[in-house]
């Protein structure tokens, strides 16, 4: 197994965000990356039950119940029995920095065999600017060995902040019910070389498997949306807040990559569950497509909240019609960024501490 | 050596051009993959010169004499004493596929060592749909082994037709001259192992050293400009013709892939020849790139050469107060589309054979 860098990478500027409703064995595989970090464990379910994470990680894990306590009637606003609960942990994280990993995924190696230290790239692709206005053919141009190619304006060189990084999955690729059940043994074996920048006016699938972003710069628009229990939607969170966010970057001229780091997922998820939970996304997403691709956000939405505030109202007019049920998910948007602000005050403020169930240490 | 396919791809419909001033013994290398094609050879600088071409090989070569011959007056509009003479090879061509490479181009090798077949590869990337609409994080969906990712609206999986396949260069990479004299050593040995979709609305530098395209979707658009002698600017003909290339085809709904293949770029040409030929394209990018990230084309542009027209009118209204050098050059454009469709009919019209000077058998 590799070994981690000798100082890891902000060590105490990032949290490492883990929905589960099982025991944690499989940090086992990533201790010697994990280890430094704190971690936030959202647990989801059955709160009476006991979560095992193993020795040595430092840690603290809400269930439903510290949910409730600490946020209240705003509790709404966070899905139950889905892993879109994860974003929980977003909104109690002091840090600047946020990874998320699906508890189903392991350390991938690359084609020469060694271990992925996958959070390391995605500290490295947060840390490098993105190129949003304008494409790089030899991709990430700030990558050893790369560079901007010939015809590449001098003026967009410097880029844009990174706001998110997004890691892709070795073995289980992530596909739709329909897709999973036409090829129920196809498996990502490839390894692409690269890091890219989505450019500006692009959208794209954000799967929250394996998944970097900086909070201060975009934090309050990962929201992941009602999903689960009561919803009459699943495994749309991701792709939701991938939406909303990528509208928000766009505005705020902030970037968004994808590519490297690979995690090794492990197992396919029931298709036939699966088809269950998605078969409304699967209509309402071509209705949502062209929401997000034609949303204009204004002047005066300078901040990721004001930019949020604006999408809830635009989602609430535009795709109210296509479902009630997206009147009822932009109040609950707008739910999410009254309690995102009361976790987060404003600098200078005085701060509440929001005491999980269970700590180590 | 890798063998040829045994039965050739789009043997009797794709056309290799090949712009040069030298012998072309860099054929040898690309026998097994080009020999069952044929080669359109536009021989640019001293018509009087003898260019060699290997044995075995079904060539027309074309000399400046032959371009002044055959378009008259309109031979204006082909560059002189710069590779942007190759459109004048797609103009006389009859098939409906390109592919250009420039002769310092040679087989690059993929990571198991193998020998690349870069024009089976364009091939495949112009026979299957581009996704300009929505970003696939797995990058080509029709590529074996991959497909659509979760969260991609199912409408758009047929995709939009293929008009231009973009490769890429191992070893020396395609930098401008202030990149190539600040880092005179860096060459590119990452092989990434993707084709993807430049999506809709994005701009790219389009190099023309290693480019297939569908000359009946997109031919028109494929002018490489006033470069070279007698012109304020050079090494920004295929900058140019990307720019247009890409606005059009957005215009139109088709596709630009970018990625696989590579080949093998042996030598980095001067930096400080190039510097002289591309100052004043370095400030004039800085202009050109909002002007094409502005423009737009009128409902009536239903054609690749209505979009050209309309595009060559917009350069002058708008680019002409940059320099007065796009002043001549949006007429040049026009005189392009002249005699386009002068050596390009519309079928069922009387041909006229534009008999090269040399022609192989």
């Amino acid at each position: 197994m590799a070994a981690a860098p000798s100082t890891p990478l902000l060590k105490d500027e990032l949290d490492i965000v883990i929905p589960t409703i099982r025991n944690l064995d499989f940090l086992e595989m990533w201790r010697p990356f994990f280890q430094p970090y704190h971690l936030i464990i959202v647990q989801d379910g059955d709160p009476t039950k006991v979560i095992k994470v193993p020795e040595g990680f430092d840690y603290e894990l809400y269930n439903r119940n510290d949910v409730n306590r600490i946020l209240g009637p705003k509790a709404s606003c966070i899905s139950f029995k889905d892993s879109a609960c994860r974003c929980f942990g977003y909104m109690v994280s002091k840090k600047k920095y946020i990874y998320t990993i699906d508890d189903d995924c392991f350390v991938a190696k690359d084609p020469s065999g060694k271990d992925i230290n996958a959070l390391e790239q995605h500290i490295k692709n947060l840390l490098s600017p993105s190129t949003p206005f304008f494409f790089n053919t030899l991709y990430d141009p700030y990558r050893e060995g790369a560079d901007f190619v010939r015809g590449y304006p001098f003026s967009l060189r410097e880029g844009a902040p990174t706001a998110v990084s997004h890691g892709l999955w070795l073995n289980i690729p992530d596909y739709d019910a329909p897709t999973q059940l036409v090829k129920p043994l196809e498996r990502n074996n490839r390894y692409v070389d690269a890091v890219l920048t989505i450019p500006k006016g692009t959208l794209f699938p954000m799967c929250g498997m394996n998944l970097a972003f900086d909070r201060e710069l975009i934090g309050p628009a990962m929201y992941f949306g009602l999903m689960g229990d009561g919803q009459p939607i699943g495994r749309y969170d991701d792709m939701w807040a991938g939406w909303c966010t990528k509208v928000i970057t766009d505005h705020l001229s902030l970037g968004i990559k994808t590519g490297l780091p690979y995690i090794w997922h492990s197992k396919a998820s029931n298709p036939f569950v699966n088809l269950k939970k998605e078969y409304n996304g699967i209509f309402w997403q071509e209705e949502l497509i062209p929401f997000f691709q034609s949303v204009t956000l204004s002047k005066e939405a300078t901040t990721v909240q004001k930019c949020y505030l604006e999408l809830a109202k635009q989602v609430k007019a535009k795709l109210g019609k296509v479902d009630g049920y997206f009147n009822k998910l932009a109040d609950a948007m707008v739910t999410w960024i009254e309690a995102w602000d009361e976790l987060n005050p404003p600098k200078g403020a005085i701060t509440t501490t929001n005491s999980p169930a269970v700590k180590s240490k």
